[in-house]
């Protein structure tokens, strides 16, 4: 049915065959579910690839019976010819490590790539090897380009090679961009404290991500040494024009999606709520997939599930003059599988929004 | 942003207006919330009306903050000369009982309307009023139509007043027509077993309904006395030509959405798993929401949720020689809102899977 | 502190060296954790021993940070000799297989078992054989004892091994035994349509297992061949005294602890929801932890969290005179470990409800 | 059962009655249930009284089933003359406001006092007035000690009325105590970000505790403006000897129980995590229900649940010299019923342990 189906549910002639061949690496895990799920209702992409070293061999819709009657596909062992020959571009959905060693290849013979990994996200490759390890394609670093639209629209639109943000760093910059860039804030005291659903620990089947070890709890992770503390110091570094080191911590949240980021810093002018919520307003006044709420609300994470969306509630805590930033996303959404499509549409000079109009699925 | 930009995301040109204004009537229930996400993107449909007597005044966004951005309509208090004026078609989401007040005017000044209700239901007003109250407009229900399109397609579209069907009947009835129809079952054992999500029992505040009332837990309620019995009967009575009388047990799951239905029932001829999943595969073949599972596979809720779509897996026990049929739905879609939806469209004679394209979302 | 305080938090002098030393054999399990809960609070009872193949080596306070400060033990590698030193009853936690390939040993050197795999619960090697795999210690089956001191107290106070039975069955056993025994019903006709939380499946990381694969979801699973089914059939069939075969659905259902299970049958008299109510409260009146709910009630898995209690809840379908019984248990308690310290308490010639008096965790 | 049975199972003569009369007012709210719990297992004491406006005349097994078979009072109406005659002590769980109109009688006519709402929390008037509403008896409030034995064990012995604390409070406090008595942080950079389950919104029907409005979502509430933020000030205040503000946060998580409170702090002096972990270890040795975990673990709400106990977790930042400290509650229990129950026992010169050892229901 997909494929002789457009988004919108009218039949669509097969001979105007779409534009884009994009290829899923790793289609099996949470994120590459997710962009299954996008790819199959683009009207611009046919899903040309799909591999699965897990389950290589059988159907999507028989690894996945969500997918029954939506797509044909068959898994496929990993192969770079494979990719290279049918793919425009590929999404990689490889752990970090993995996806360094095969993307230069790809790109070499002219595959876009968006990444989904950590690997190509850093302009340095001396934080990447002090967080992760050596890094097999250094050269490259200098052609990838950290796909966050709302700060790095212009080079994603020239780009080959996408390093897409990790999913905390997403939610954690567009909560924080607008103040560093309007100098409003301290650069010494930011605190960014995140609460992630269960998905942002992916697929493998580990102790703790049990549905008994972590439903009816929540706790913090990793305090002082998550990797994605460098990603988001990289970025608001860049924007301050100067080095900025973050607190960050994350949390797990008895859920299955969304990340909600609570954000603190100090202001360096009078601000209150109103002035605050004004800010942001205006920063993002032109973005389709940021969205200001009123001054007094605050995003729930249930509010941007299964879209691009991210919301932001902002105050001034009148009694200590603290900001507070609060941003909800969707973690395998704008926090990876839809932001690596938005990017792919920039890539591909689309409007940005195509095939990602979702509302929200709530409740 | 919504009224601009088809479902693709593509944008439309605004004179072309889209041909079907529809209203909903009860817009801020979790049923109402479904449809105005479904309707919002639906490409033939623009909402001219959205009614809710505790929010009137407000904008929808302001009390549903995952639709910023993507509806700019208010939310007004209903009156019957508002539907009548500015709908082709309304869907009524109001309580049974209230339903059947407004509904008769509706119809008779040309509104169409699709009643997610049980007053419209039944044909016979007698078991209405033996298992609600009784009925305001008895001289109405020859001319409603059971809203299940796998049954009544053909009356559907001749139609102008749906009773759409109960969530626990749309489940029960799909895994059973086929048995039922193909006289492969005895009619006097059925048994009926389903586990339904927490947004079945609506969004009234509730004591029952309070999360730390339901969560980690599940119980079973209205034992052999819930109301979606005599609607299930009424339905396989007149499959079968001869009265059906089930024994239906619904119970509480902890999760927001979902029905799983377990049927058991006795085969009248020699079936294996194999055959039965044959007789259910060739039944449904031609259905663009059924899916019916290789033998020995079983559906979960998870795998339809937000779609239009109903799974089904079929096994003959082989130590009791017992027939089990499982069937999941989506509560708020195939058992409300979104086969609401594909009733209108059979209505307007479109194609009925149109807006109905989502893929479920999973995890 | 655990050491000198008492389950009412009273010192108690270190001399008085409780009676009865116990190990627990895979103590890292559910079923492990669940009983060190137990047993460091049973008055009688003192840990000698708790193994743990994984986590050897460590303090069980490390590993298990719920009981830090009230544990004071260290894991230890399973070894049959510190089994039979250290331990006059061991709780065996080992898979079914590696059960049975210790447990004769202990025995053989006097060391009393509470065996939770399935190894012992079979009277019959060959339906063992049928269901799981060859016997490796077939001789010692006469000699154990099914530990349900609902139907075999007398018995369970003379073994020195019990096969503690699966959480399933006792669920549907402490459902049906009264109607069977009291042949009110068909034996033709059982139906168990059971729903079990997450830890039914044990702490190994399997996918299936992981929180975003369970979550918001329920399904249905080994339906006709799960292997508790032959369990429940050997205790039906010896209380009517004729074989019985009943039709067994287990299901999933997004929560840590409970067993919901709905038994429909045929009855054999004339019953209403009073009567059957009578026969159970009747039936149970003297049983400890076997509660009947007034007629019209039925009973909710919280109830009986973190509990040795079963409630039960009856009915008569009035329209299609079926009999619907409702049981609740925690399946980790009452299926598993505090039903086990239950028959400890029994074999050791103590008042069974020796450490379980606790009241359910409610919400 | 429950009369004649103590908390470890063994039958107690009925002649020795227990010391202490005790009545719950308010006994059907989630904090009464839990009261229930525990004091129904207490050694020395008996229940004598327990109140519910909306329950009242019903027996309480009626109303909470999992009481069925432990407790066979019937539920009352409030009198002040009831509460007087036969209440040696009064745990009142009205709402704030309600508490403070009866309270003064009761204490007046000698029944002790723990208040678990926030009437008797304050020492001035003025802030309370600031919060809540003109206060009713603020003659009372130099009597009324802030209930935190923690923290004021002394006064507590020798009080007749308690202002529970609460449950926020709790947790931050224990956090930030032993930091600020050490004068190891700077007292203008307090930030505290809490976690809650959904309980502590209490047991009224609101929309906003739906289960499917809380569920599979976080989102921060009342950010700036939470109540208990006084409270924390006022007892960090008085610890430093100077007014302390603090920056609060409270977030809502969909699980039942837990608070995790992640702390921000600036250190005074050189620490790492190793010797703030000794900082925190020293500070608490001798406290019977706060445990400090090893350096580099954080703990789960789940590792508490159930239980009087804290769990503390601590680290610096290395890359940013932040203080980071993380605390773990069970809202109803060390957040509220089991913290009140501990007071009782201090009131009584009992050891504050008893009735209070249960270890936590993992998982």
């Amino acid at each position: 049915m997909a494929d002789g189906v457009r988004a919108d549910g009218r039949s669509i002639q097969r001979d105007s065959d779409p534009m884009i061949k994009a290829g899923i690496v790793g289609a099996t895990g949470y994120t590459g579910i997710e962009l299954l799920r996008i790819l199959l209702r683009h009207p611009d992409v046919r899903i040309t690839l799909a591999t699965s070293e897990k389950f290589a061999g059988k159907k999507v819709a028989e690894v996945l019976p969500s997918l029954s009657g939506a797509c044909d596909l068959s898994l496929e062992n990993l192969s770079d010819s494979q990719v290279i020959k049918n793919c425009m571009v590929a999404f990689c959905c490889l752990p970090h490590k993995e996806a360094m060693t095969h993307i230069p290849t790809w790109i070499r013979k002219g595959t876009k790539v968006v990444d989904l990994s950590a690997d190509f996200r850093f302009r340095s490759p001396a934080i990447y090897e002090e967080w992760y390890q050596k890094h097999a394609a250094p050269d490259l670093l200098p052609e990838s380009v950290y796909g966050l639209p709302e700060l790095h629209r212009d080079e994603i639109k020239k780009s080959t090679l996408i390093g897409n943000p990790g999913c905390y760093p997403t939610g954690a910059l567009l909560g924080l961009i607008p103040l560093v860039r309007e100098k409003a804030i301290s650069l010494e005291d930011i605190i960014i404290d995140s609460k992630s659903g269960v998905t942002g620990a992916g697929r493998s089947p580990e102790l703790e991500s049990l549905y008994s070890e972590v439903n009816e709890s929540v706790h913090a992770y990793k305090v002082g040494c998550h990797r994605h503390t460098p990603e988001i110091e990289q970025e608001l570094s860049e924007v301050a024009g100067q080095k900025v080191t973050v607190t960050f911590t994350p949390h797990l949240v008895p859920m299955d999606r969304g990340i909600l980021s609570t954000i603190y810093a100090k202001g360096l002018r009078k601000l209150d709520s109103k002035s605050l919520t004004r800010l942001f307003s205006e920063f993002y006044k032109k973005e389709p997939f940021v969205k200001v709420l009123p001054a007094g609300q605050f995003p729930k994470t249930k509010e941007v599930r299964g879209t691009n969306n991210c919301l932001i509630g902002v105050a001034v805590d009148p009694r200590s003059d603290r900001i507070v930033v609060v941003s909800a996303i969707d973690n395998l959404m704008k926090g990876a599988a839809s932001q690596a499509v938005q990017n792919m549409n920039l890539m591909y000079g689309l409007d940005e929004r195509l095939g990602l109009n979702q509302l929200p699925l709530v409740p």
